[in-house]
């Protein structure tokens, strides 16, 4: 199995409903460097997982709608606590639906799954993986 | 697959048994930076993986139980070589323990498996990996 | 000179004032790894810069009363925008202030100067260094 | 599962063929970074993965056939694009033919899989899994 | 003292000329991870060193230049070794020009010294630092 | 102001006398990441700041003198506490008489001052730094 991955990071302002967060029910805020692996068995005609220049575009752009923003009035989080976890699961879909739709190239149809990882601090981070046919 | 990991770390004494260890046969030490992963399928109610202060603090005891120590002179060690292999699984063990325990909260027991991590150095680790009810 | 350093982080949320940080004028948030650098020119009696254990508790708790906080609402950074610059020189001072405090002990009054670091991501940091006496 | 890491770098020279490659079509270079993950399911008689000094020095002594090198003129690579994923591979099947002849001792012969990671930059890499029987 | 830091990188190829560089004399390549420290002692009128995203296109401009190149057939470049030092230096100026032209905008002026730094691999880095007036 | 900086590693045991110490008053041990960075103000005629190659076996000759051993029980340090910053200060003092006495080369005779750190963990680290004449 190959996989490539890139990087890159969004600062987000949010706060998270329920006992269990303790002093995160505040409002606070937090920088991820966001992880994403793009995983296929074989290499297309150029030798590639993905175009890395698509890949990191893609991945830019995801985040883009995100970044800079008080996820608590997120219209699309609605009711959801926007935790590492939920956020990691979100970025998944909306990458693995930007593969669907061709934005990474036909090449990029062929890639199989996903895992997008979110560093939340130097000693803490969350990840979903998953098929891409399984979202 | 969701997954959430923290990390500590410990700073141990210990020798090695065996030619094939060279000069680590000498009494030496090292610090581990342990990561622990901990995945599921789903997220529970909270959209969590696991309490990450209950994990951290876990980690922390654990890790207490060895830390500043002489492992060569711990009974649970005797007649065994404490590789950053067995170390990794030992954690393991330990730290399934504690979540099938409840120590972890109620909701940590739908927790599927672990991958526990040694750094033992900027160019060397070790993990062991396993369901938690296969332990 | 000798140096010590030690690491933790705060996780708050804050606006900034000004189109020179386009969209960084919204709420957002940001994890803050933050390093203090203890210097010295000469060690205690006992060979060291200064009780690291006092260190990291200082540096925690002196992060407490920021972390798991939206900024924008705290008293005293009224009028001020709190970049990662000023926050630095904000820690600095109340380090400082413990140190002179002796809070760290009477060793580390022989402490000569600071530096204070926030990485903001992988891509960005900022730090604030200078005397202890002259603050 | 257990797995045993270890880290090398390599630093060469290519060009890559194909319009989606863009300015990386130009001679240029690149720091490998290179991780090689050993992987079993129980430990040797003296609890270890594999011996980690002949692990380095297999990896050490696979990458010098490689580094300070230009790709572009290696017969080895003669029509292949060298890319980050090709040289995963590449370097999967030379240390998994090292492991099958030996050179990492009897027990080494009882790794299942490997795993290969070169990491080109701070924001990019990509690796090359497999079960050694399989190459 | 304020310092703020941004990150990017390159990838080049070049050869080294002197025995003292031994296999580094062949064409080569590496990934130059580049930092870049603005320093002044006062804050501007928003609270910050430079406008961090023009030190960051300035930065990716100033690399730009040099990325995805054989340095051994830049004209600027003829009849000098570009080691890892030489190319902190020549940085060094081209991002204090940068300053000094005002691409980085008039409160940039106030910056006094600079320090770049080249990683090169995971175990080594040269840096060149100095006053921007100096150069 | 140029610098050039290699980084190596060592795994030694050790206790320090002194309540400070808390539990590390135990026999423990720790991973020693080195970094020595090596600085002067020009170049040689190869355009470097020392031979790296031979500053990196500097650094990994006078690591092996302590590396996987219980410093406890070396002459020469009897009577001293084996601290993060007592061993910066010792490994500074033996580099820079390697220096002094040629074994880095002619050209390294320029390089005027040194930092050596030592991370002890992902949360800790001490240095020393001097000129090399000052010793």
């Amino acid at each position: 199995m190959y996989t490539v991955c890139v990087r890159d990071h969004m600062m987000i302002a949010h706060s998270l409903a329920g006992e269990v967060f303790g002093p995160a029910q505040h409002l606070h805020g937090s920088t991820y460097v966001v992880d994403v692996e793009f995983r296929r068995r074989t290499l297309d005609a150029h030798g590639i997982v993905v175009d890395i220049g698509l890949a990191g575009e893609t991945l830019k752009s995801t985040l883009a709608a995100l970044n800079y923003r008080n996820l608590d009035t997120e219209r699309d989080f609605s009711g959801s606590n926007t935790t590492t976890e939920f956020l990691a699961r979100t970025l998944f879909e909306r990458i693995a639906a930007a593969i669907r739709s061709g934005k990474l190239g036909p090449a990029a149809l062929a890639v199989e799954s996903l895992r997008v990882t979110l560093h939340e601090s130097h000693i803490a981070w969350a990840a979903f993986e998953g098929e891409i046919s399984a979202t």
